[in-house]
């Protein structure tokens, strides 16, 4: 067993946006090959291409899959698998099992809401080395909990025990969530232009991404250790948030033309996942707080501007793409909501994400 | 990393039945522990109970969790997610990938099948230590190709490279197909009755099951020795059957009362679970063959008659109950099927299955 670990996710609902490799350097130190990645999701690429089931929908960036209901022209359902990553790691050595099904209930939540789905039902998937009845009630208590929170039902799941590919205290934890969307009310990105505002809504920490690094950077000696008030672990362990509440009192009083959830790639790799080709996001990072375990994984890693903002969300775990008009409604409406860049025209060999920093970057 | 591996998987779509605890001698002397999972499924079913979707259904014997789609009293989906087990480490051992994706769809469609549910799409979970994207590709492609047999979209899925958490050549694969079935179409096991006939569908071999003692008895080191025609590694690695086709053909021509999937627990524990507490299943074990492998996995293992027939499907992967009268045309419309036993009524403190082994019984 290896004691060094590069996680590596790469969700590939069809058809996935052309991947970006452009791996930071301490990525790339920490051992996490982009490049197989891509390459990896490029055959699933054509692999999908070569058939397609005619009621597959093109989705929305690729956050979720989307399926015609048979027999119903209206509606489709939305469906996202999704992994919590070595997060799981740091939850296992401390013990603390609560709220990594959370976390992965609520990143499945967000996938599909990048569609605009409202949650159906979800399952999980959990393999572990030597199976605790205790330990795994405890898990699935956390996703049951984050289910019951969307009024999703926790359909059902599979625990295997399986100690030839997994350490005895170790686990692994899946799942995936289907939900339903109205076609009508599927967000239209090529609606985006130039002078949109873009809308951010505050990350709780890492979510479930950037572990690789940061497990590098912040070594388990020193989770038990004080840290902003509390400890490495709780900043390491906050619970990935749901934006589905946020969202939808959004689009009460916006229109909506796209959205992303922040995931793996920061906001350098997600946003461009839903804006057309014509259209680039502008980011003024004054404009929000970066979490302090980010701060203190900046710090350490003397992560350049680019790197940080690929391998963290830098606390903005979602973004909605509205109308100028609309921004002032839209943040009034959600907590912690704020208006973090806008939209340019952009030419073909522009990039299609530019941050500006704050000036007191580290 | 432990070199030894116990498989033990327990899927909880609610409400599960009861769990049967009985363990065989020869699962407990290889470390499968089947309390553990018992409590671990326990617990899961008092956190369901604590709160239940409005729209989930009542599964029928816990193969799938059904949800009544919004807006259509008619229909429900169905929904199962599995993994492979151990069978995973026999074919990265042999290097051979192509087969485990198609295991898991073909398992994923039987499961949701016993409510007579039709596929509509399938997502994957793929975790690895190292990636390798030919062979993360080969794995989806056999997922792919499964898919495609059902008409059923390959939706999307996960890769996750997690060398912290599994060893390099390692890879742990996991699934979740989404079906829909309308309500009157699920099968009513309450109109089972005595005298109903049990059909068989022929297994092609270990199915994913039993690979724990499996592995336990033909060790890694006979896997490329020759083996009835072939070598034990084919013979460990035949592919998963799926009864999609079959199970249509008989409804054409038969009323199908109930019906289960043999997975863990062979024909005595999932047989019971979609027959009424006032039937017992007998079956006839000289109406149908054994696979060589098992034959052989008996000898080596010297299993007594109940432990085979818990640990192994042995040779019967699907069965279905239809009235007696049905019974006939119902043979003649799936290659393969036959009469295996029949329904009794049983009183309560009476076995839920009875097998009949054939006289020339190892």
């Amino acid at each position: 067993m290896v004691n060094y670990c590069q996680p590596m996710a790469e969700s590939w609902e069809n058809p996935r946006p052309e991947p970006q490799a452009a791996a930071s350097d301490s990525y790339a130190q920490a051992g996490v090959n982009v490049g197989t990645g891509n390459e990896a999701v490029a055959r699933y690429r054509l692999l999908l291409n070569e058939w397609r089931h005619d009621d597959q929908l093109d989705t929305i960036g690729g956050f979720a899959g989307l399926f015609r209901l048979p027999g119903d022209a209206e509606r489709a359902l939305a469906a996202s698998t999704d992994g919590v990553g070595t997060k799981v790691l740091i939850a296992a050595q401390l013990g603390r099992y609560g709220g990594v099904g959370a976390d992965l209930v609520n990143h499945c939540v967000n996938d599909i809401l990048v569609c605009n789905a409202t949650p159906l039902f979800f399952l999980d998937y959990l393999a572990v080395g030597k199976l605790d009845p205790g330990i795994a009630a405890e898990i699935v208590r956390g996703c049951s909990r984050a289910c019951r929170a969307h009024d999703c039902a926790l359909l059902g799941g599979e625990t295997a025990e399986m100690p030839g590919l997994y350490h005895h205290e170790h686990f692994d934890l899946a799942g995936t969530i289907v939900g339903v969307v109205e076609i009508r009310a599927l967000p239209d990105p090529s609606s985006v232009v130039a002078g949109d505002a873009i809308i951010g809504l505050p990350s709780t920490g890492l979510h479930t991404n950037g572990y690789s690094l940061a497990r590098k950077l912040i070594p388990s000696s020193e989770w038990s250790a004080p840290f902003d008030g509390l400890t490495f672990g709780d900043a390491l362990l906050a619970e990935h948030a749901s934006y589905y509440r946020a969202v939808r009192a959004i689009e009460e009083v916006a229109t909506v033309k796209a959205m992303a959830h922040i995931t793996g790639g920061g906001l350098l790799e997600n946003v461009p996942r839903t804006l057309p080709q014509g259209c680039k996001a502008i980011f003024e990072a004054q404009r929000w707080t970066v979490p302090p375990i980010m701060t203190e994984l900046i710090r350490r890693g003397r992560l350049g501007i680019e790197e940080r903002y690929r391998i963290f969300n830098m606390g903005i775990g979602y973004t909605l793409v509205v109308p100028l008009t609309d921004a002032a409604a839209a943040i009034a409406a959600a907590p912690g909501a704020r208006v973090i860049g806008w939209i340019e025209s952009r030419s073909p060999q522009e990039a299609q994400v530019v941050i500006h920093p704050p000036r007191d970057a580290i």
